[in-house]
């Protein structure tokens, strides 16, 4: 799986191509692969209906697009419909994938999904990596990529970009760990570390998380909440359908935003922040619990099989999400809010106190609280779909173009 | 003044136009209009130089700005320069203008804008409006309005659109006061009540506080939260130069942030929200001082004189602040907090106990925090901007076009 050379890094959604003709053109390839891509397959002159150019203009742009390999043609569309028969165009199962990783607190995780958005490849390694120096994790991470890379290989996919989602704050450079907590890191480069062969974009887990919300969750709206955690709590502001990072990148620090004022002191310097209430140290700590592997799954038996005290922990940390919740409610007013990530397996438990805490501190009817079907696996499919969303929002962007 | 009859109403900068050949000679037109409004008088070869069109294309786009009125020669640039002498190119101080209203609790205003951003009209009646019904108010405004729109066709200005702040929460359809606690009002469509031969917008006061703050403001950054208050305290969320509006165009609402969950109860059906804390009236309650005119006034000027009682409740109330401040920062990262409105003249008393506060709660540097130089203008120069900016933004989207 040989990576050609990037013209320019794939970069997100919100990235604006010159207002040119040459930047008109690659604006409208990219129409052409979001149309095929949603809507596909579809005919030439479908793709032309959809988006609101001519058949002659979009031929060329599909020309364009099949020669490079991310449209193919499926053949003649099945006889019996109006008109000449055109040949069905599909986004193509080979050519550039996105890869994501993900560096969790206990395990590591890489997967490869393809421009049709199917996960094609994937390794996973169980372990902790709380305390542990960046360079052997990231070695180990490098040799998950390599591996996933060459099953892709074999598949005829190439890799179009490397995204890694970390648990801890990112800086806007999209490679810095400015501060991982839980895995003691503080300013971690992580582009000396990893594969430099293709363009590597780091990013939160909570944001990568929200993203897959927004691409792959069931009727996502555009604008929401997607809170989820790890060790932590985190959350991701998407506004109009884009990630809300903040001057420094480190917007969603939802984990840090004061409950009880005069609360317990917490890592951050300040006093009474929701992690001290709902937490997992915390939540474990008000259930009579160790901190070990499989935190999550052990609160949610324990909760399942009527344990009072696990249940009490479980309903009070629902209780603080919940005005913690109100204060963001109050400042955002997003469309709804997501629990994701490790909260998604506990909303059960969760949920009843934190919806009534939203009813009772809410004006009119309170914002509607759901549960990601993405679960845990959130962070590792937003990485990899940020790769392949790069590439279908500007597909002149990529190698082996012109 | 007569109101030529308008193409399309204007919109705010985030409009998008479409992606044609007329689209781009529209977004072209827009960027002259800028290059000239930011950086003017200019040649037509520096607006160019500007932009990155070559000079002919310019002179096309000029020469409609011109024959619009939007753009005017100023004559031969002085000699000496290097090249043969162009005439310089200004922002017109003709032609359309934004017609800004502001209905306060104490009182009403209008001015109007023209497109090199001064002032050339405006009008002000003093009074309490709480509790008076829409009908009597908004003829009111509408008197003064026609008299603002009146003066200015003297001068040779024409309104582009008229926009009102409101002490109140906005719907996403820019026209309809949903709540104004402190008027009273609820679901009052103002289209209905105002002169309907231009364009109108209706938004929330710390909406317009905030972009006046950005496009008037000295050295504002992009990203930034602008707080401030009259009777209620509501925050303008201004990222990447674009207000964060919220789903239903309520986001904002800092004075209902939880400060202490179980503190009294609050209008809005929540308990121990911002406002309870340091809104004026809690603030004035605290102080011992009665609910009248000039507030603020008469806090400062206690205040000044040393009233240790008024001083101790503008400290909590600056406390207050900065709780609920800090779980703000924590959500959004903003560059920079800017405290305006009736919050810039209580600076002084505010500022300490608020910034010990960040400081206390923050790791790192914490976000700094500045006051408005705008104070209680913001956000009637902020609602006549808006429609000023509309037209920058879309010089082709107004009258007399084509």
């Amino acid at each position: 799986m040989s990576a050609p050379p990037h013209e320019a890094r794939p970069t997100g959604p919100g990235r604006a191509l010159p207002d040119t003709q040459q930047g008109m053109r690659r604006r409208n390839l990219a129409r052409v692969m979001h149309a095929v891509s949603a809507e596909g397959p579809l005919s030439r002159a479908a793709v032309a209906s959809h988006i609101g150019l001519t058949r002659a203009a979009v031929s060329t742009l599909v020309d364009e697009l099949i020669r490079t390999g991310l449209l193919e043609e499926l053949g003649p569309e099945r006889p019996g419909r109006v008109g000449r028969p055109g040949s069905a165009l599909a986004v193509s199962g080979r050519g550039p994938a996105g890869i994501g990783g993900e560096i969790g607190v206990d395990h590591l995780a890489v997967c490869a999904v393809d421009l049709r958005g199917e996960v094609r490849a994937r390794a996973v390694r169980h372990g902790t990596n709380r305390g542990r120096a960046p360079e052997p994790v990231l070695r180990e991470l490098t040799g998950l990529v390599r591996r996933v890379v060459a099953d892709g290989e074999r598949e005829g996919l190439w890799p179009a970009g490397l995204a890694v989602a970390v648990p801890g704050l990112v800086g806007r450079d999209a490679r810095t760990v400015v501060r991982a907590p839980n895995l003691d890191w503080h300013d971690v480069d992580l582009s000396t570390l990893l594969p430099g062969e293709f363009p590597l974009t780091v990013d939160n887990e909570a944001n990568f998380g929200g993203l897959a919300e927004l691409w792959l969750g069931a009727e996502t709206p555009r604008d929401f909440l997607h809170v989820s955690a790890e060790i932590g709590i985190g959350a991701a502001l998407v506004v109009d359908g884009s990630l809300l990072r903040g001057t420094r990148g480190f917007a969603g620090e939802l984990g840090h935003v004061p409950v009880h004022p005069d609360g317990p002191d917490c890592v951050c310097g300040s006093r009474g922040c929701l992690e001290q209430y709902a937490g997992e140290e915390a939540v474990l700590r008000a259930a009579g619990l160790e901190l070990g592997e499989d935190r999550v799954g052990l609160l949610a038996r324990r909760a399942a099989d009527g344990d009072e005290r696990v249940r009490r922990a479980l309903r009070e940390a629902g209780t603080a999400l919940g005005v913690a919740l109100t204060g963001a409610l109050n400042l955002l007013d997003p469309e709804a809010v997501v629990l994701g990530g490790a909260l998604a397996g506990l909303a059960p438990w969760l949920l009843p106190s934190l919806e009534s805490e939203l009813a009772h501190r809410t004006a009119g009817p309170p914002c509607p609280v759901s549960v990601s079907r993405l679960g845990p696996e959130g962070p590792l499919l937003g990485a990899a779909h940020s790769v392949v969303r790069a590439v279908l929002d500007d597909p002149a962007g990529i190698a082996g173009w012109r």
